[in-house]
């Protein structure tokens, strides 16, 4: 069975040329096949200062109106993707850009409106991989932005840990698949101030007293749930850490089992 | 010999939601192998000013400078392709967006400098199919949106008729290959201000006496060049006109030959 490593790359990468480049660079050369999850990074957010576009926030999270989706897809699908994709051919690796309504991959609908509307949101309810299948076949690396569509004509802004957790999903009974999340860390932490604190290992029994000593909490509980809701699917390993955790044999980083 | 139709979308469809739905529905039903190419319309410059990016322009022609390229890729590669993709998803029809740098499908050398340096503008200099081919005989349409690649990591403005052209002279010895310019008008027009005067035939023998009585001149001077470019390299049909010569029998059009 063929290895595929599925890995989603952050604010810290995207955000920062240079570590863009070198992320990119070694990416290219990953053997295996592969697909890259990009989020969106700061450029949003500048993009909508400059257009004047306010933020709406209700109960501390954004909301997606149609200006917000309009910034996201321009951002994210357009100057993000394409600036990643071509760097990816400069680097011999044949890229192609995805959203979820590309090649029709990702399915999602739009996040139910109680307890609080959050607008353009979708939620994954089904991942196609019959095109990615015959482009990872033939060599092509799909990369892809966390947008999603609702097969209606509707884009979704959704969230790109989630994108990559149901890609590992959508192929695991196809190949031996992988799950990178790349971030600021060198993985879950115990002490959120030590970067050298890392919990190499968590499973479905120290995940309960993990949350329960508070050391999981807050930005790394959904992400450890996109882990777990990948793991329990057939997804062969998932880790969690900065980037040397693909490229570097003696990196520190967590590794999720069942 | 399989039939590809390469149909270019421009301003008037693009800017026009109910005109872009009722493309798309029929373009959507189009039993051939097809790739759509979409100009960007007045949204590029819509968000340049929302943005307060100044409109640069040398010599009465508009100068691709870092903001207007990043303007373009958002717009044209994010905001307008990957709505055109959603659409046709909704249609039942598998689309995939593309610029040129995705899957290397069109690359491109950054336009002389001499007598006028247009900044971020690429000439096309080779159109790779293989990657296309694959997914147009998956029953895959690439949508491209009006950007290229040197190769080297960037990308590159590109006139969307000449991206037309090019992928049409790609695919010419592969498939039976037809090149549509739809715009706004019915045909090359004897009489400019007569959408009836329409030229039914254009022929290399007829052109340069067109040429010669001005009745080809300005804006149509670039779109005939693009169709001579194909002609001359074995596509076996272009046909110029409005929406209705690729879905009504009766429609007046020019098409040119050799």
């Amino acid at each position: 069975m063929k290895t595929l490593k599925v890995i989603k790359i952050g604010g810290n990468i995207i955000d920062n040329e240079d570590a863009l480049n070198t992320f990119l660079k070694d990416f290219a050369k990953i053997e295996s096949l592969k697909i890259l999850v990009h989020g969106g990074g700061k450029l949003a957010t500048k993009l909508a200062n400059q257009m004047g576009v306010a933020v709406k926030m209700t109960e501390g999270r954004r909301i997606t109106d149609q200006n917000t989706l309009d910034i996201i897809t321009m951002v994210y699908a357009g100057k993000i993707n394409k600036n990643i994709v071509a760097k990816l051919q400069a680097n011999r690796c044949n890229a192609i850009g995805f959203s979820g309504a590309d090649g029709n991959a990702i399915v999602s609908v739009k996040r139910p409106v109680k307890p609080v509307d959050y607008g353009f949101v979708g939620d994954v309810v089904k991942v196609n991989i019959e095109t990615m299948e015959v482009l990872l076949g033939n060599n092509v690396t799909p990369v892809f932005c966390a947008i999603t569509h609702d097969g209606k004509g509707q884009l979704f802004n959704t969230n790109a840990d989630t994108i990559a957790s149901e890609l590992a999903v959508g192929f695991a009974n196809l190949y031996n698949t992988e799950l990178y999340y790349c971030f600021e860390k060198n993985g879950v932490l115990r002490n959120v101030n030590d970067d050298g604190s890392v919990i190499k290992h968590i499973d479905t029994k120290n995940y309960q007293d993990l949350i329960d000593q508070n050391v999981i909490a807050d930005g790394m509980l959904p992400k450890l749930n996109n882990c777990f809701h990948a793991i329990d699917r057939n997804v062969q390993k998932v880790c969690i850490g900065k980037r040397e955790m693909l490229f570097d044999k003696n990196a520190n980083f967590t590794t999720i089992t069942q």
